[in-house]
């Protein structure tokens, strides 16, 4: 059986070799690179068996995102959409050091994901997963892409799936209120939601420290765990127990960075992998931010790697909770 | 003054490095490549004063276009756009050996370059021109470009400027009707001709030889020079004369390829420098043979090469007129 | 249902970049490349439902194997080695253009598929296949890994499976003796038998043309079908008919080569996806044939196409059948 | 018109590829990097119309260098030299992790820009520039070259241009002495003295803090303003005024560095595009300091930013002038 | 007169280029990496006249290893093996940033090194030297591996030699037992010993400091001088006396690593080779301290360096020996 | 006894990669690339003992020239030049297709070999080799590298070696008179000439054939034997005997060049082995055919070979001699 479903639009992305500006490139890399396949690449390499859904155009750059995703070991279900009209979505990236910001340009427009509908996928699989995730990136792209994400969330929620959604922010994608919007929409079936700090206060439009933000959009999504993860200053969890809300925190491990790209993929891919093993929130969360720190060590947005390597690492994650 | 101005979209390209396939490929070349900015660079590398004329996004897309056709020594007069809904047109090309040919998919919907307006250029020097240049390739994106591709042709040739023109014809940009719907939009304003010989089989559906084709076509569209090229197979120029018409048939030089690309722009800019330079047809039909076989020696579309270069290469041109 | 399973032992090719002899190299490029995977990966990229089984170290050099295959969308069940004995074949390769000829080194001693047994392959699955494939150069590894072929061929073709094998003979990595006397005891458990032309020669110690080979070697080992494979010059099939055999010939279609590696993959992959798909011996030889070529078109061992691109391919390939 | 005038040599800089050693090197990176161009294209890519002035060898090499400076836009006036015994100047670079130190060598002998005279080029745009700039690593190279260089400051000068010129001391292109006894030739036509601390020191035989540097040099060569670079402690711009002298000071923007060759050039370009714009010199200063901290995260000499980028680095200098 | 004799076998590694997993790679990079080549290397720059010993496979392989150690001008003695059972042996290797760990996986079974025996190297050449060394990474390969290390000392030491031996420790290559009983062996003809800490204490099963790891070891096998490196914490050397053990030690220098690799063999080659120009061990200590800095800036196990660029870094060594 | 001595300058070549012009490049490869080492290379890999002799800067350029030809296994005698003046000779080139010819850019006024004087080098062993070769390319660059190879000869040719000298004609370099005029003055110390055809006939002022070029050359300076190679048409050797000249005609194999430079080295080389080996002028000269043949196949300017490669190509070398 399969254990974790997660769907949603992998764009390829391209990056200039060599840490160039990308107005003067001469050269660039090529990768998937989406929430919903970085986060079953990561559950896959733990462990998890992973199910990625998805709809791609029938051309050589839609059978590329699906052979990298393959590579990993990950099994696919594309709808293949063979309308010319249906682009392949596109980012740009370009990767900088401090001060100088990375930036990128989304060239998402007209995607084959986007029109996206539950009679494309094996809806009796959804209904046997463990756990069903999708990121709302791939949900604001369209009122049809929110609405099969929703189909999708109920369809496995209502077998006795755990859904599970990343808010999945980028400037420039959507505006935050579509963002919030669907999440509004979708909130009710949903069981897990994980947000960057930023993207929380940004696309939500909210303040507050991090403990403040995850016991403030529990609330108001009536969500059963909410996980934060503040870039290099570690995570939060909250799960919503009677009568009380359980709050865990965690310290980020220091790295080099090598690539910061993939890095909520992994940490969230990481955090679903340990509940599929029986985990609690607690131990989860260590092992997703481990997850995090070494994929930052890792070129390209996916994470490669063992549970025999990473487990090291998680041991050495501080708990600062109390 | 600007002897040549020429008008059109200049996609970024992105190939496949190392004949990889595009749906193994894991990095790609990128390098401006459209028609019009092709034929400037030729034109500019043997010795005209040129100016390109486009429109493009006002991101680092854009402006990496805008940069590599200036670093040949081509002067540029782009219409920036802010409007984030206005894409850089891509195009994917992946080169083949034979019997397996070259394939290339156009991304290039919803591009700046389709809305460009006359307002937005510099009309003044358009009327001042010697030769002014547009590939049908830009004008079949949509009713604005060809408007505008109209109106730039008359604005020059009305000044007395002669006006060329290259059938630009390219599968799955549009289909076949629209080129030859766009061709008799214009052909009132055309003086020259380009096209390679199958390209107006197809998009004009017709048959015949290379000289039936230029007679057929000279006479339906009334144009004073029609110049077929042949791929590796030469090139046929007719020009009107009062009761006859005179065709110049040469052959191809032999050559070793190593990137195919752009020979038809090394081919047009070639042809109409010498135009400029004073050159009758048959010797500017010699010429650009030659500059389509230097062409195919250089990575790239564009033409780098000297007029010193080219000319024992042109003496070499074998002339089958007769 | 699988389709076709096939089975060996697949090295990492270590290749030094743009033509540099192995001594000078300062780097290599790596690739999985071996016969069963090759075949599975052709048959795969043309339709056919495929499993891909064998041995490899739990290393990251096994894993890399298993990744690359995975990514042409094959299936695979690997038993993974925990011994550190068990070493990953390694395969030097240097191209050459000529008259230096390409050369290859194996060091491929005590690799962890020598030791592979029938236990650890889904036995069940073996029995449900339509063809099993197998090349003898596992098979000459080691006296374990000949008699697992063995079992695997017995297991599907008592099952009614068709059994496929190819001669698989690389100098350097067993002597001819060895090969011969491996074909002879499994000849009884195989129904078709590919070859390339100069292998049969020197492994077989046989002479005459390839129709004579055909002819001799299947009438010793009781073969239903042989399949020659004349390298630049085409193909012989032969097919065991009551009262008469019906030899079948074809030309080789003329390509620029980019890297011949993989050819006989692809042509072997390709044969037995027609098979599969109800073609008769006559078409799949086309189909094979022009497998063979296209593969040459695309760097690395894996051929990379599709049914759709392949078809007018095989429609140009010369029957020389009489 | 022109707001900005450089005038220099550009060598051709080659630089081993990954950090290799240069006795090691099998491959280099070529690119124009001359101080001269170098605060060209900062200038232009933060919005002054500039216009290089310099003198090639017309040779591939020659050509090489003027294409990078157009490619970003940097208007040329290049005195093409058909003498074959003129050079084009080269730069040998080697980077270098600390505690071994970044190595260069010049192989500037005989080069075309030693011979350049005022005659080659527009003096017209040149009395008609807001500022013109130079840098002494060309005035030290030849009589002929100091006096080119004179006379265009004065040209311009004298025309009421501000002049500005760089110390652009090199270890290994000329002893100190040259350097000095061509600054004190050229004083009275300078306006603006831009150095770097360790240079100024060096070249000038002088010791004391960047404002001591300052006030002392300031004093002996008469000048209006002076700023000292000061590597990665910031930098000091003093303003001549009557009665009193004005220092600024600003720390460096901590940074990540990924090329540290072109700071200097980033740094007076910025400067020098700041008063053309208006600013005064405190707040030239702060974007001179952003400016050179971001070159430092590019790879190459140029600096490839907008003002858009730069301002809010800008505003992060701190003033540390009292 | 050769100063410095090292034998020992060298491996080829193999290194994915630019950051990569091995398990993804498709390309890596290859170079000579033995610790008596590294070491002959590194004296061989610094100024000693060296010789190295070794036995390689007559292959492609093999002769790439002695092309890379002659490169750098070191004169080899190499025995050729033409027996194909006799491999080359390999390396993989990953580097990695923390937290995430290098690794590497050794592939050296059955290397032609491995079976070396005296009579294959030029004894009487061994009988002149000033200084032989050997890693026990080699005499742990075999017995007679260990033999002929021990037969080599002794032809060294017995003519009035140093002898020299590096702990040469690497998990995975053979079990500590090993290494302390070939240690065991040969003490008895070891002068100076060179050791990892980390390695001194899992190979020879010890705790405690540095400072009294070197004076039970000396003890233990009474040697002349151990020196034991702290990897980023410096070294300490100590000598033994008559009455009285003299330690030294040395603060590492801090350095922006490029890459690790070649460390031990660029410390052991610069003290051994400041031996052989009369240093003394605490001056010898200082520089194989800078060495092993320097060698950190440069990608490659070899140490590329010039004595006037090692000695200013030398000369910054802080002395902690009190 | 060292068989075989070369003398001559050494330039670093640099080559855009990837077919790039020279005026494109951003990146090119650098490598060793003189006739008096290229000769050395070859006639190394085949057997020959060697050794190398020039002068070259003490800088990072001059031993980037040493360790690439001691990396080939050649013998090195290095005159090193503190002298900053002396630069290290440079070379750009710039490979093409056809119809397009390769180009080359000599960069060598002022180098160091230039100055090399006979007291340099170990006169001892050059009155004890049994060849001594040297290219004329070096005598051009100087008086005094004229006088030194002629002393150089002198010294060898009167201890009874046989002196060896390559035309080695270059455009650019020097006039065709000063090749001839150095010729001259050399020619009573020379016993055997090479030359290319197109050389011959340049260099020399002369038409003709190849036999006749032989014929006339032999007699005009009394050589012993001369070797005129016709660049894919073979070649000719003429042997002077008392009453009449054997004349020996080659053709070439055909073959796919990778990289034509470095075959006349290979030749040279080939031809020189083969008479130390004992062969006669018939056999050696084939045996050079087939080098030059075979270096054609390798990047980079040195023959990469062993004689067991080599041997099988020489006997397809069709003789028409007659």
């Amino acid at each position: 059986m399969t254990e974790l479903i997660t769907f949603g639009e992998t764009p390829l992305r391209l990056s200039p070799t060599g840490d160039q500006r990308l107005e003067q490139a001469r050269e660039a890399t090529i990768h998937a690179d989406g929430t919903a396949s970085n986060v079953a690449v990561a559950a896959d390499e733990l462990g998890a068996e992973t199910l990625w859904l998805s709809k791609l155009p029938e051309s050589p750059l839609g059978r590329r995102v699906q052979s990298q995703i393959e590579e990993q070991g990950v099994e696919t279900a594309v709808a293949w959409s063979e309308d010319p009209a249906h682009r392949q979505g596109l980012l740009f990236r370009e990767g900088a050091a401090a001060p100088r910001g990375s930036k990128q340009w989304h060239d998402r427009g007209n995607t084959a994901a986007a029109t996206a509908t539950p009679a494309e996928f094996p809806m009796d699989r959804v209904q046997e997963t463990e756990i069903i995730f999708a990121g709302l990136g791939t949900a604001v792209l369209s009122q049809e892409a929110a609405e099969t994400t929703g189909a999708l969330l109920r369809a496995a929620g209502g077998s006795g799936a755990m859904t599970a959604v990343d808010l999945d922010y980028s400037q420039g994608l959507a505006p935050p209120d579509t963002y919030s919007g669907v999440l509004e929409t979708l909130a009710a079936d949903i069981d897990v939601l994980f947000a960057e700090e930023e993207s929380a206060r940004e696309a939500l439009d909210r303040s507050g420290g991090p403990r403040e933000l995850a016991n403030t959009i529990a609330a108001e999504y009536d969500l059963e765990i909410i996980v934060i993860r503040r870039s290099d200053r570690g995570a939060v969890a909250l799960r919503d127990s009677p009568g009380t809300n359980i709050i865990h925190e965690r310290e980020t491990v220091e790295t080099e960075t090598v690539d910061p790209t993939g890095e909520m993929g992994a940490f969230v891919g990481a955090f679903l992998e340990r509940l599929i093993d029986g985990s609690d929130t607690a131990r989860s969360l260590s092992y997703a931010v481990a997850a995090a720190t070494l994929s930052r060590t890792v070129p390209g947005p996916f994470l490669t790697t063992t549970a025999g390597e990473l487990d090291p690492i998680a041991e050495t994650v501080v708990d600062k909770s109390r």
